[in-house]
């Protein structure tokens, strides 16, 4: 029935002031504010219906995205949305396009890598959307290895221009989002040869398609890489291939604020530190983590609530059977990607944090947090992207067979998120540098007090000595056991790892050997940080509201003891915990999926996410899934008639048994 | 360049004889020989195109589809194949339809529940598809719990008739394959209800649709559910959703091979065993571990194959850079797969042989292993498959970005086999049946010996006394010491849960409460049974060849000591392994890794897959992966115009800042 609560019986059963707790989650009252107004803004305007996007043809899909993009730039526009505001709507839009490179990669690189006469020159025109630009690095065959891409920018002093080439095949840039059929301009990345020299890799100012007609330029052949993973998903973007033949542009488009080239063909370096570049990084991985949390967070809501409105097995005289989310083995699964959702979020305001205070000390010159900081946020990107990703797809299994329906929202969500793993910085890739700091950090603890995130390693000694004292599953309900455990785990794991590496004669070929053991040691020391960020925030005076605190501590402790009792072998090869502790910690996390059991529902509720944005029928804030699922089913194409396209034609024959005789060419 | 092998390097450094090894892998020359021979005569018709299915509208693919199951027939019946021949046949053309339904669940079903009457009028018009069938016994509103069933099957004595009916919504069929848009027939499954007495849930044959115009018969809905998970996928399949209004069928066509109703409305049991629904479900499990080392097989086939073409960092003076398949990290995540695909190969095909044993057991009235065999292939199916859809998601990334574009094939192969985890059991449903049988195979263990893959529970006194007795890691290279391990950690697993259940008053009460312990407990019972069936297979006769046995030897190594370090826990906190020997383990998993990597693309060769089947051009038999690659981005539509649909109408007036006076209506 329409307008009934279907789970209102699990409302009420919450602990918690509920809109405290969406003021937690989403930071602030204001934040809240702005975010809920711009989320109905989208629900509420039916240009952003997204239902039937899964169904469209890649042309017909493309083309509405064009126009939700240009939709929303006419509302911003004309509604005078501040920045922030803008933010948020294209967010709650929930459609990956053009806008999101042209905002979010385009634009901040002329910010963080343009003279100021190239600032003033470019940024009016890319902000008033007079041209459109992406951020074309990635090649067809380099991702990962930057410094090997192979497109060329040679300076011709004859003429005071850049000649950019492709001289391979596999030099051809592939993947760029909004390259493909929109972008009138790019940042391009290329080699950049002087007088026959390589002088590094480089950013340009290229424009690639006519601002009258939108015709590429002559040299230019630009195109899209062609369908993606998933329906609907990341196919309204236009991923896109470029490639050159001899293209010539002005010598003043190459981005100078760190490196110059004189028209004289000499190259200078400004004063300008090189170090930015991981200011800049700091800045995109926090957001990743950021959107890790969100992406998370839609797909727990959506099982959590599917969860508590399915019921099967366990009916007693005939009553209701039991709801799923009462089942331990549920619980189990769900619970720990629930606290790894406000994990994530928390770990991600911190994270914001951390580029405050980078940005600050760049700018008085104070570069001596940035390793440090570096290191956290690509692990972090890691460790919360990798998890999310399967998390996703966990909620998907938990909602039974339904959850492989597109109208359950999660396929397209699984697949729209996973290139997360891949950009910015590959998974493991990420994680093998973090590794590299952390064997730094070791090798240095004689002379060099360790900072931030790895102030832990300062103590190290006692940490590799000091085993865990807990004796009660009630002592697990201890931040100060949790955290050194936590710490003992990854100061024992990073430190083995060190000693076995220095037992290599070439330090580069243990590196290589031990190279999967670095990489557990990286997630051990990532999964510390994002449990004590969670305990730091509950230390917090921001937190109020009834039962607000209470209920984040729980959700604290699943994630700390769900995390132990999944990495056990770690925690009992180094010694730190015996197998009776672990069992005690196992015990505790049972405990507290109870106490979190009548909570779940409001806990989802407070991410504040409108029906819309969820994109999901099983995630309805309502639960009133079947119906809604049911009428759903007669809008797919295939029930347009009773009889479908084709059965005359192939099938009747075959029932017929005429398919040999048959003159119809099959 | 074509016509030229880039992968011809990799597959001169193996170590093993190809033809041998294909033998192996295929089970036989002569299955070897068939499913060559279908593949190429799938792979060279260009009716059996795939490349397209992707950009498929979902009319266009469906009707495709009839196409390809209707060309397929006619082959079937042209060409005289035998039944082994037309399996083989359906399987390369790739491509989920009706028809596995109709032949894998629909003819089967009546074979094994239809009295001989029954057997005698349907199985001839099934046989030469005159009617065409499915199995409709999933719910809106019930799929584990098939006595949850709410469709009804109400027996009118003065007709001689039942009446099926859908009470609810959630009583609606849901999910049946082949359901939606072209069955005639169905085996309904209901609750039988006679003189207003309920008599479990039972399977009746019911016509749908007109066999003259294809039209729903009176009182029936029918239609499909709507789009599901991925690009082409299973989206070619009709899964159906079916709604009874009071429709009679007659008293025959219940299935009557183990219960009957008589037309006086009595109840009558034949002496057929009731065990029989067992034998079944032994037969459609083994299957799907055989399948689940196919689909894997062909992920692990892309990934390899790509991993040998791809470089990445590490070049030296402007040599070439490193094949990603040499760096550590990618062997440590793709060589377990690799070997785990050859592990549940050799499973499956054991299951195959217990499934024949189950069968003549059957046969002759003995039931004794029934139970065990139920639990074992319960326990594989759930196991094999999560591994295996897993185990595609990791392919997928280890092939970078790329992986991600829908050309690369994994994007397909991972959404068209997800469902395998849920269907036939939801995989943790199983996993605690699995438990429930491990606990019972324990408190027994004092009067009754336990049989086939509990029998090591048999020696579960000393497998709880002894500790591993490894010191170097070279000794980790014996079957008897890895099996002892896999033993122990199972045994000591199943006998600790049963301890503990046995403290909870409400034994119920106890197994819902450490159902997550329970469901670990399984899972390494099942990993057992993994490990000792490979060991097994090397032991047998018929592995010949060259290198053959030699090369598995490494894969059931890499496959067992992996497990073991990824489930270390497990064999640290029951006390069999130390610290130190777990790292030994480890050490050793490295060196077989440099074993491996010779003989990796070799070992995917030996999956003989037709780059047809294979479906991906990153998994390309030459290699020409780059060129293929930038040529099939050209195909997408979008490339159709240099200009992009909607560029005109949505995206000029925006770059010409004349959004907001434009009268286009956005």
């Amino acid at each position: 029935m329409e307008g009934v609560d279907y789970l209102t019986d699990e409302r009420k059963t919450a602990q918690f002031d509920i809109v405290a707790m969406k003021v937690a989650w989403a930071g602030s009252r204001e934040t809240l504010e702005v975010s809920d107004r711009m989320a109905k803004l989208v629900a509420n305007d039916p240009v952003f219906e997204k239902f039937s996007r899964p169904m469209l043809g890649r042309k017909e899909l493309f083309k509405n995205t064009l126009r939700k993009a240009a939709y929303a730039w006419k509302l911003i526009v004309s509604l005078g949305l501040s920045e922030e505001e803008a933010k948020w709507l294209r967010l709650y839009i929930d459609e990956p396009a053009f806008t999101d490179l042209h905002w979010g990669m385009f634009i901040p690189a002329i910010e963080g890598q343009g003279t100021e006469e190239q600032k003033q020159k470019w940024l009016p025109l890319a902000k008033k959307m007079q041209i459109i630009g992406c951020y074309a690095q990635t090649e067809l065959g380099h991702g990962s290895n930057v410094q090997g891409l192979e497109t060329t920018a040679t300076f011709d002093p004859q003429t005071d221009e850049f000649v950019l080439h492709s001289p391979t095949l596999t030099s051809s840039k592939w993947w760029p989002g909004g390259l493909g059929k929109v972008s009138t301009h790019a940042i391009v990345y290329a080699r950049l040869i002087v007088g026959g020299q390589f002088h590094g890799v480089h950013g340009f100012i290229v424009q690639l398609r006519s601002l009258e007609d939108h015709s590429p330029v002559d040299g230019i052949t630009v195109g899209d890489i062609g369908l993606k993973f998933g329906n609907g998903a990341y196919n309204t973007m236009d991923n896109g291939v470029l490639r050159f033949d001899h293209v010539r542009i002005p010598r003043n488009q190459m981005l100078m604020r760190v490196s110059q080239v004189t028209k004289e063909g000499e190259i200078m370096q400004s004063d300008v530190p090189r170090q930015l570049i991981y200011g800049t990084m700091v800045y995109v991985r926090q957001t990743i983590v950021a959107d890790a949390s969100k992406a998370l967070s839609r797909a727990v809501c959506i099982a959590t609530r599917y969860s508590a409105v399915r019921r099967q097995f366990g009916s007693r005289n005939g009553g209701p059977e039991t709801q799923v989310i009462d089942y331990k083995t549920q619980q189990n699964r769900l619970f720990p990607l629930l606290a790894s959702a406000y994990a994530f979020r928390f770990v991600g305001e911190w994270l914001k944090w951390l580029y405050m205070d980078v940005k600050q000390r760049l700018a008085a010159n104070d570069f001596s947090t940035l390793p440090e900081a570096h290191a956290c946020t690509a692990g972090l990107k890691s460790l919360t992207t990798t998890a999310t990703a399967d998390g996703i797809e966990e909620c998907r299994k938990l909602c039974g067979g339904h959850g492989y329906l597109v109208s359950s929202g999660l396929p397209e969500l699984f697949a729209v998120y996973i290139p997360a793993c891949t950009y910015e910085g590959d998974n493991v890739v990420l994680l093998l540098q973090v590794a590299r700091f952390l064997v730094k950090t070791v090798s240095e603890l004689g002379h060099k007090k360790p900072v931030g995130t790895t102030a832990y390693m300062g103590r190290a000694a006692g940490l590799l000595q000091t085993n865990c004292a807990v004796q009660t599953a009630e002592e697990w309900l201890n931040p100060g056991a949790i955290v050194e455990a936590f710490e003992a785990r990854a100061a024992r794991m990073a430190v083995g790892i060190a000693q076995r590496l220095a037992k290599f004669e070439n330090p580069e070929q243990g590196f290589a050997e031990l190279a999967a053991d670095l990489v557990e040691a990286s997630v051990a020391h990532c999964q510390l940080i994002v449990v004590s960020k969670f305990i730091e925030k509950l230390q917090q005076q921001d937190i109020r509201g009834k039962g607000v605190r209470e209920s984040l501590e729980v959700l604290c402790y699943v994630y700390a003891l769900f995390t132990l009792h999944k990495h056990q072998g770690d925690f009992l090869a180094t010694g730190y915990l015996s197998p009776k502790q672990a069992s005690l910690a196992n015990d505790q996390l049972r405990t507290l999926y109870s106490k979190v059991r009548p909570n779940a529902v409001a806990l989802v509720d407070s991410f504040s996410y409108t029906d819309h944005y969820l994109g999901s029928i099983l995630g309805r804030y309502d639960g009133n899934v079947y119906p809604k699922l049911y009428e759903a089913a007669w809008e797919d194409p295939l029930n347009d008639s009773d009889v479908a396209d084709g059965f005359h034609q192939y099938v009747q024959p075959m029932l017929k048994q005429k398919l040999l005789l048959s003159s119809a060419k099959l």
